[in-house]
């Protein structure tokens, strides 16, 4: 009965992954791409997506790709999308504080996966929980408004750690905003050194093609 | 041995209740007011906290109140406080994404609590985990900054169910913003028509004063 017990808790812990790599095994087959897009309520992930949408980089336009639009209550975030033909699909966690690899792996596996190359996942808004679960996906994208202070980094060092570019959004309110940009370059460079860090606006566009150009190149 | 593996999981589940429970007597005993202030990463609840130990109400200055600071890592919001000699205490979860009772129980306890009459608990940057965790509070108050856009009350409607008032925050920031505030408004009515709705700038003190009044006497 105690082996019992211990498999019930092993289950529990080992079930995400057990997904992301049945993920994984899609991705590799299909040569599919997929980002995970982790940021706090309002930073702009949205915003970005229907960015890049609607411009591509510039010289190609539009950047086709498809989205898993999580949230935790209602489809406002996949009908910005859906207006401007982006294939998307809505993950309502109900609560939940992050997107779970088993829901992933049925949204993805009901794509078109002969068409589309890229998948972006965009994640519950919260900058702690969701850098915690692997999605087998090929990059986790780290996006912090100005908005919210330079000290965000290293105050919530772990997604920072895990991810494989920053993108400072809403840069455009720069003037307007006691924002300390090098800090804040600093901040992140300590916690993790290795990353590019995007400085854009979607309101703008300032930015965006380079941010475009690293994405979809991911 | 099944009864036993149920106990586990309702001591696991009744945990933190049970430390909210003593957290509750402690208040009653000493005749202690406790707020939980639950927002975004950077919507600035620290900020909040800065402007009424500086300013207090106006007529009452300074407002006499101690803070248990909770952050996933680092200190810089206990120095913010520090500085301006308000009590405080660094709760750092190391990685959890929101405060249990346990900790914040003992914390509490550390606190002078014959003189110290109004406790405010400023939780980890989180518009989704803290709202379930009952920590004994008197009252749970969302605070949301319109940089994060009108949507948030009904994309994430637990914490203004939840909670006693809303503040929306950088009310300074309103003219640089696509933000609908009448939308926004409606749609805290939506999840919570009950609760009072402040708008604020710590920047500016528009609004502070009347915020300030209600959060002393909450």
């Amino acid at each position: 009965m105690s082996n019992l017990e211990i498999k019930v808790y092993k289950n529990l812990m080992g079930a995400n992954e057990e997904w992301a790599v049945k993920i994984r095994s899609v991705l590799k087959e299909k040569g599919v791409r997929m980002v995970n897009i982790i940021g706090s309520p309002g930073c702009g992930k949205t915003s970005l997506l229907e960015y890049i949408g609607k411009h591509g980089t510039g010289e190609k336009t539009p950047v086709p790709f498809a989205v898993l639009e999580g949230d935790v209550e209602t489809t406002k975030d996949a009908e910005r999308l859906n207006v401007l033909k982006i294939p998307v699909s809505q993950l309502i966690t109900s609560g939940g504080c992050h997107l779970e690899a088993k829901m992933v792996y049925h949204a993805l596996c009901d794509l078109d996966l002969d068409r589309i190359k890229l998948v972006v996942v965009e994640n519950v808004g919260n900058l702690v929980c969701p850098a915690e679960f692997d999605l087998g996906e090929d990059a986790k994208i780290a996006v912090l408004s100005i908005t919210e202070g330079e000290d965000k980094p290293v105050k919530y060092p772990m997604l920072f750690r895990e991810a494989k570019a920053c993108v400072l959004t809403k840069i455009d309110l720069l003037p307007h905003l006691k924002f300390d940009l090098p800090a804040c370059l600093e901040y992140v460079k300590q916690v993790n050194g290795s990353i590019p860090v995007f400085q854009v606006s979607s309101y703008t566009g300032e930015g965006m093609d380079d941010f475009t150009r690293w994405f979809i190149g991911v």
